[in-house]
C-alpha cells in the first residue's frame, strides 16, 4: 500500500539499533488464535517524560493462562525511543510486533521503517495502519458471516504507542483497532487499555504532571495492586519502563514479579492506608439524616 | 404458564401494604425503548441485615440523560419486606416493576404475587421469570434476524433482589437477563450490577460482614464515589435502603442529592484521604531497584 520507503536514505545499518525485549515468561499456549490479552497497560505522560507499565497475563478462558509480554521497546541511542503496549487477541497483537521488528530488520523493505519515521505521529499512524490490516484479516473468509468484519470483533486489539525523537516532544498515544489514534495532552495525561476500570479512580486522583518518575511509578502499582486484586484476567509479573526527556534510551526497566520487595510493601502498605483513610472518615448517622416517610 | 395463584389462600387484603417508591425525578424521555440504565447499583449482606445503594442515571447518549428511580422496595409490615434494583435497558426494567406492582394490586391474578411467595428464593423465581419474558420480548418480530435473539441482547437487564420473610433469613439474590440467578453468602456477601468495576476494590478491602450500618452506608458512599468520579454514565442522586434483621420495614431510607451534607463530607475526605495514603507509601527508587540490562 505505502509507497517506496527504501526512497529514505537511511544510515540505520550503521547506527547501533538496540531492540529490548523483556525476558519472556513460560509461552505454552494451547489455543493461540483465541488466546485475549485481557491486559492492563498504562501509558503517562509527566513533565519529566514517559512512564509505562503493563501485566502479563494472557487466557483463552480461565484454565488456560499463561504469561506473555506486553511491552516492547526499540531505540536508537540518543536518537530516539519507540515503546509500545498491546492489548486484545494475542494472535494479533503478535502479528503487529513480529512484523514491526522484521521491518525494522530490513529497513529497505516497501514499508517505512518505524526506526526511520520523521516524527512520532507517523509512528503511531504507521502502527495504526499494521494494526487495522491484521485486524481486518486476509480477507480469505469464503462465507461472509465468517469475514473480515465478523472476525474482527473476536480478533481486536488496540495498543499503547509512547516515545519521543531527537529535537521533539515526548509523545504518548492510544492507537484503536481501526488504526485511528488519538494522543494524550497534560488535559488527558494518561492512557490504560484492557482491564482499565478498576485501576481509573486512583489514577484520577493522584496524576500530578509534575511528579517525579518515583512517585508516578508508585501510583501506578496501586493502580495495579486495585487491578489485580480484583480481576483474574490480569496477573503479575508486571513490566515497568521509565523514559526521561531527551534520554532517548531507558531510564530504568524493570520486571515485577511476585517476591518483589517494593510491590510487596506498596501492596499491603496500600491495604492499611486504604483502611486507616475509609477509618478516618465520619460514619453515616441513621439516626441524624432525615429519614424518608 | 404458572398455574392458578388464584388458590392461595390470601388474606393480603387485610393487612397494610406499604408500596414504596422514591421520589421520582424529571421523567423527561425522547426515546425510551433505547434507555440504558447504565448505572451503579450495590446489594450488601451483613450480619446486621440488608444496606442497598442505587443510582439514578439513565440515557440514550450522552446528550440524552435522566432521572430514573432503579430502587423499588414493597413490604407487609412484620412479615416481609421485598426491595429490587434494576440496571439495563429502562423499557425491560419499567415493563418488570409494573408487572410486578400490577400483580401486588390484584393479588387473585393467575400468577402469584411476589407479596405471597413463601420464601424469598421464589421471589427471586418469579422476579427471574418475569424478567426473562420481557427480554425475550413479545414473539412479534416476522424476520428472525430481528428475532427476540437479536432484540434481547440489546433490551437485556440485571436485578438485585434483596428482603426478609418472617421466620426465615435475610436473603439477597442477583438475577440475570436469562430469569436463572444466584444467592449471597459471606464468601460472596455484595453484588453489584451496571458500572461495577470501579467501585469495587474499596468495597473488597472495606467490606466486613460484622460492619454496622453506619459503616456500611459510609462504604458504599466511597464506592459510590470513586465510581461517579470516573464514569459519566452513573450520576447522582443516590437512593439509599437500609433494612434491619427481623425488621420487616426499611430502617432507614433517604434519598442522596448532590447537595447532601454527608456525601459531601464523604466525597472530599476521600479525595484528601486517599492522597494522605498514597503520600504515606514509599516511593519507589529507580537507583536501588536492580535495573534491567
Amino acid at each position: 500500500m505505502t509507497a517506496g520507503a527504501g526512497s529514505c536514505g537511511s544510515d540505520l545499518n550503521r547506527r547501533h539499533i538496540g531492540f529490548d525485549r523483556f525476558g519472556a515468561g513460560p509461552a505454552e499456549c494451547r489455543s493461540p488464535g483465541r488466546d485475549r490479552l485481557m491486559t492492563y497497560c498504562v501509558g503517562m505522560l509527566l513533565d519529566a517524560g514517559l512512564v509505562l507499565m503493563s501485566d502479563t497475563r494472557t487466557n483463552s478462558g480461565v484454565d488456560n493462562i499463561s504469561t506473555f509480554r506486553k511491552m516492547f521497546s526499540w531505540h536508537v541511542p540518543g536518537e530516539r525511543i519507540i515503546t509500545l503496549m498491546t492489548a486484545g487477541n494475542l494472535a494479533t497483537t503478535q502479528s503487529v510486533i513480529s512484523q514491526l521488528e522484521e521491518r525494522n530488520k530490513v529497513p529497505g523493505d516497501r514499508h517505512p521503517s518505524i526506526l526511520e519515521a520523521p516524527t512520532m505521529f507517523q509512528v503511531a499512524g504507521e502502527v495504526g495502519r499494521m494494526l487495522r490490516r491484521v485486524v481486518e484479516g486476509p480477507g480469505e473468509f469464503p462465507d461472509p458471516a465468517e469475514g473480515p468484519e465478523a472476525e474482527g470483533a473476536r480478533f481486536t486489539a488496540s495498543m499503547i504507542v509512547a516515545g519521543q525523537i531527537a529535537g521533539m516532544e515526548p509523545r504518548l498515544f492510544l492507537i484503536y483497532p481501526e488504526g485511528n489514534f488519538i494522543e494524550a495532552s497534560f488535559d488527558t495525561p494518561f492512557f490504560q487499555i484492557g482491564e482499565t476500570k478498576y485501576g481509573r479512580p486512583i489514577l484520577l486522583r493522584g496524576y500530578d504532571r509534575a511528579m517525579g518518575f518515583e512517585e508516578a511509578v508508585k501510583l501506578l502499582m496501586v493502580s495495579f495492586d486495585s487491578t489485580l486484586a480484583a480481576n483474574l484476567s490480569v496477573g503479575l509479573p508486571l513490566d515497568l519502563m521509565v523514559i526521561a526527556r531527551d534520554g532517548f534510551a531507558q531510564l530504568h526497566q524493570r520486571r515485577i514479579a511476585a517476591d518483589d520487595v517494593y510491590f510487596r510493601s506498596i501492596s499491603r502498605g496500600w491495604s492499611e492506608a486504604l483502611r486507616r483513610a475509609f477509618q478516618s472518615l465520619p460514619a453515616y448517622d441513621l439516626a441524624g439524616a432525615d429519614a424518608a416517610p
